[in-house]
């Protein structure tokens, strides 16, 4: 889909500047996706220095957002692109700002390692985390891919698993609210395991919101607050 | 300030296109403002109604957010705005994505009233709420005028009221799981003014973001990610 529209150009360099900055958005998102998957990792296995690695990668993310920033806009001065460029533009600022976000949410997931290893370390290995981190850990990669290949099925599909994971979130929650009642000794177990859901669904929001600017670029059509079914009939005709 | 930028322009009709943009924007502010005073309102009288107007005008800010995005595709594609302009222009559309997620978590703070009278209502009027909720409600006004002025010297001096902010919420949050642990009838309750009082914390951050697109806008500095004494050094010099 992208190699039809981007081949339309007349300007070689201006192609040239526009897969610069989206090769610059894949390495964006690699970055804030392996702090997702290392600061859940940091969590479950106690490993610091793995939840070190991701708050210092949160200084690369911040630069990369800032430069992805004013490539963008540099670009949009002079080469004054319209329909589907500036679209693509537009919603490549937009998408490296839910890229930044996801950054510093694993970035908070990571600290909470710190918190957890002050406490005593219990032998739970935090399941509750399993199957809410695996969901968000492929909505995420799902995303990221879908933005890529500029691939509008993909991404109309990924906004379908939101429901998914807020439902699981919903489920660990009551879980945890449940073991504070049964016994005081987990209330701040429980409030940090809390926290890390909270930051786990919030990357699922940023993930969508990805796909919903994907959406946006390719067919010019603002789905943002759209029910699923209106979505599909918009965007893929069904 | 706004008036020396806007009124370089030759075109008289661009003026008038980006005033009307710019007015879409303070109305939607107004109204997330509203919202945000509004919904902790209806938590602590358990006003109902109000939680639903709350919930209601959800709707209408999110059609806003479309419209304004719309208007600033357009308007950047026919007259190919560069620097002060195409910088607003940019702003704006970042901005009314921080309005939006105000309005977001306004709306979850109203749907917490529909919850909070579910369980029996306490006598406390949440008085847990009362300095966060002052705090937040006056750096959303603060920040929306200085948009409204785009004014720079306020909205550095907004970004470094933030913390105080967080400092209020890590406090608030101590204080209700010490009340927790004191006896585990609490949690339920704690657990709801929680979440509040985390909604009220981000709604503090996304009008320090309004702030940053503002300086971006006028002084074309992206300090996103800036200490506070960096930010002074580079916007005001001091």
């Amino acid at each position: 889909m992208e190699k039809k529209h981007v081949g339309q150009h007349i300007s070689h360099k201006f192609n040239e500047e526009i897969e610069d900055i989206r090769n610059k958005v894949l390495i964006m998102g690699g970055l804030v996706e392996q702090q997702t998957i290392d600061a859940v990792e940091a969590v479950v296995t106690g490993n610091i220095e793995l939840a070190e690695n991701v708050v210092q990668s949160d200084k690369t993310v911040n630069a990369l957002e800032q430069e992805i920033d004013e490539d963008c806009m540099l670009i949009i001065a002079k080469r004054q692109p319209a329909a589907f460029d500036l679209r693509l533009l537009i919603g490549i600022s937009k998408t490296i700002t839910e890229l930044e976000r996801t950054g510093d949410q694993a970035t908070r997931i990571a600290e909470m390692a710190f918190k957890l290893e002050d406490n005593n370390r219990d032998l739970s290995d935090y399941r509750e985390l399993k199957h809410l981190s695996e969901l968000v850990r492929h909505i995420l990669h799902d995303a990221l891919d879908a933005f890529a290949r500029l691939d509008v099925e993909n991404s109309v599909e990924i906004l379908t698993r939101d429901k998914e994971i807020d439902q699981e979130y919903v489920s660990v929650f009551r879980q945890l609210t449940l073991s504070m009642m049964e016994d005081s000794r987990n209330i701040k177990r429980a409030l940090n395991i809390m926290s890390v859901i909270r930051s786990l669904e919030r990357i699922g929001d940023h993930a969508c919101n990805v796909c919903d600017y994907v959406i946006y670029a390719v067919k010019g059509a603002d789905v943002r607050h759209m029910p699923e079914d209106e979505i599909k009939k918009t965007v893929l005709g069904t």
